[in-house]
């Protein structure tokens, strides 16, 4: 699975940091949270290409989190898109997008399905994995998500099959896919004969715009990578909360009460132009963090059990 | 007078073109033609300025030409900006630039006037430059636009006017402004006397997307530069006439047509990475040609007369 951040920068661009974007690419799957002004080219630069099957999750209506929305639908439509593409966010993500379509002209080749998320859940869910979200606090209505993926089965040792007189076919299937089987003789096989225990899955957190906030520590629980607002350094801690955002150190005990594997500083405001200071701050809290840059891609490979 | 291309490629972006903007800075003012998306980020990487007393001239209403407008206001507006924001384009500025005000959450911090141009004629006039436009020829309503100055008088000779017996003062300056005086013994001294013939001003035109159009190669007639659209190749004449677009080679053909001093190649295709092949097409019909790149500033100096 693979993380690529687009755009780093918290409301105004500048010549390194283009306004924020997230992309996950997991397996053919692309996942993209929020869109920037200016997106689109990033996407062209960090080949993340546009034909996929993508979903694409905004976190509030907030212009530098929404305006790249319009010319991505352009340019994917310039390509031939044909294939359907599902974007979530906030009360009014409909309006907006229905907004341009009625007074740009460009014409669109596939469908665009618009879902408007009115309360924290699972928003999407298949067998390997759900995308869910959660309330942020900023200063208008704001969301976080997560891509969790579901716990995958433990390996299976066709060698303790055999042993138990198990013929390879179905019944290695069901076993492997935690169902217990019955011999010929009725003896029950359980898969933790078989199969070691089953391996958790990865999780990404993406928090959007906010405050710190206790909700939000608690939904990235664990993740493997928590990708969380740090506008401000300890410098402007009022004005962070004021504009309901956080500082690198707020961030940094966030991830420190999540126990999260490591933590990315998103969100940078223009004025660190180095943004070093900002991880010296967030380091006096939690050790596994680094500034997000744009173009910078991640690996994020299981956890060793 | 600077002129800076701050996107130069037509429809999609590319790692090295953005969407269409072309900055004109003359004096302290400032004027815009097009803002196709991540327009204020160009802005930010070429010192253009965002306090500027400033003027935008929208072409036409495809979405790469005008969504970098909500963004731009929006970082404005972070920046505090207060005076008013003159906006020019075809009808369906307004209702788009409502839309957005209306969908998107950032507070104006300044007022935006925003004129439809329904007929060609003069826009906008000083008593130093006026700027213009004209109908292009293109898939949907669109214009060229022109900034052109006035002439200048031509210079003083302050020793021919001691000579004459003119004193020093207000007199000088109706002869330098073209207006004839008298002397108490009643002879009148005209310009022509004291000052050398009025020198020409300059002349930019940017012709926006168009196919090769004769309305246009008289509306550019003698300009400084021309901008013209140059999407395509010799190898796509075809399409470029089906999509209302230029080749290389028309736009040099119209270059040539014009008498102009310069022509840059604009708008182009995504697909030309090397556009070496859209230079050399350009020069068989006009040599003082080049490919406009994306922060590349000319300074337009006067005609020697």
């Amino acid at each position: 699975m693979l993380v690529t951040f687009l755009g780093t920068s918290g409301s105004i661009p500048t010549a390194n940091r283009n306004l924020p974007s997230m992309a996950i690419l997991r397996q053919s799957e692309l996942f993209l949270f929020d869109c920037g002004e200016g997106t689109q080219r990033q996407m062209f630069i960090a080949r993340v290409g546009f034909g996929r099957k993508t979903k694409i999750f905004i976190t509030h209506m907030h212009g530098d989190h929404v305006l790249g929305l319009p010319g991505l639908f352009q340019t994917m439509s310039l390509l031939g898109r044909e294939e359907p593409l599902e974007v979530f966010g906030p009360p009014g993500l409909q309006k907006f997008i229905e907004a341009f379509k009625k007074t740009v002209q460009f014409g669109l080749t596939f469908p665009v399905i618009v879902e408007e998320i009115r309360d924290g859940r699972s928003l999407y869910e298949t067998r390997d994995y759900s995308i869910r979200c959660a309330q942020a606090e900023h200063s208008i209505p704001a969301l976080a998500y997560g891509l969790f993926e579901k716990e995958r089965p433990g390996r299976f040792h066709p060698e303790k099959a055999m042993a138990l007189g198990i013929p390879k076919g179905p019944k290695w299937s069901q076993l492997q896919y935690n169902e217990p089987i019955a011999l010929e003789g009725g003896r029950i096989v359980t898969p933790k004969e078989v199969t070691d225990p089953r391996r958790p899955g990865r999780k990404i957190v993406y928090s959007g715009d906010t405050k710190p906030s206790a909700r939000l520590a608690k939904f990235a629980q664990g993740a493997d990578l928590l990708v969380h607002d740090s506008t401000f350094g300890d410098d402007l801690q009022e004005k962070a909360s004021e504009e309901g955002h956080s500082t690198a150190s707020q961030a940094a005990q966030i991830a420190e009460q999540s126990k999260v594997s490591f933590l990315a500083l998103f969100h940078l405001s223009a004025r660190y132009v180095n943004p070093k200071i900002l991880l010296e701050e967030a380091k006096q809290f939690f050790t596994n963090v680094f500034v997000a840059e744009d173009f910078m891609t991640l690996n994020i490979s299981y956890k060793k059990t």
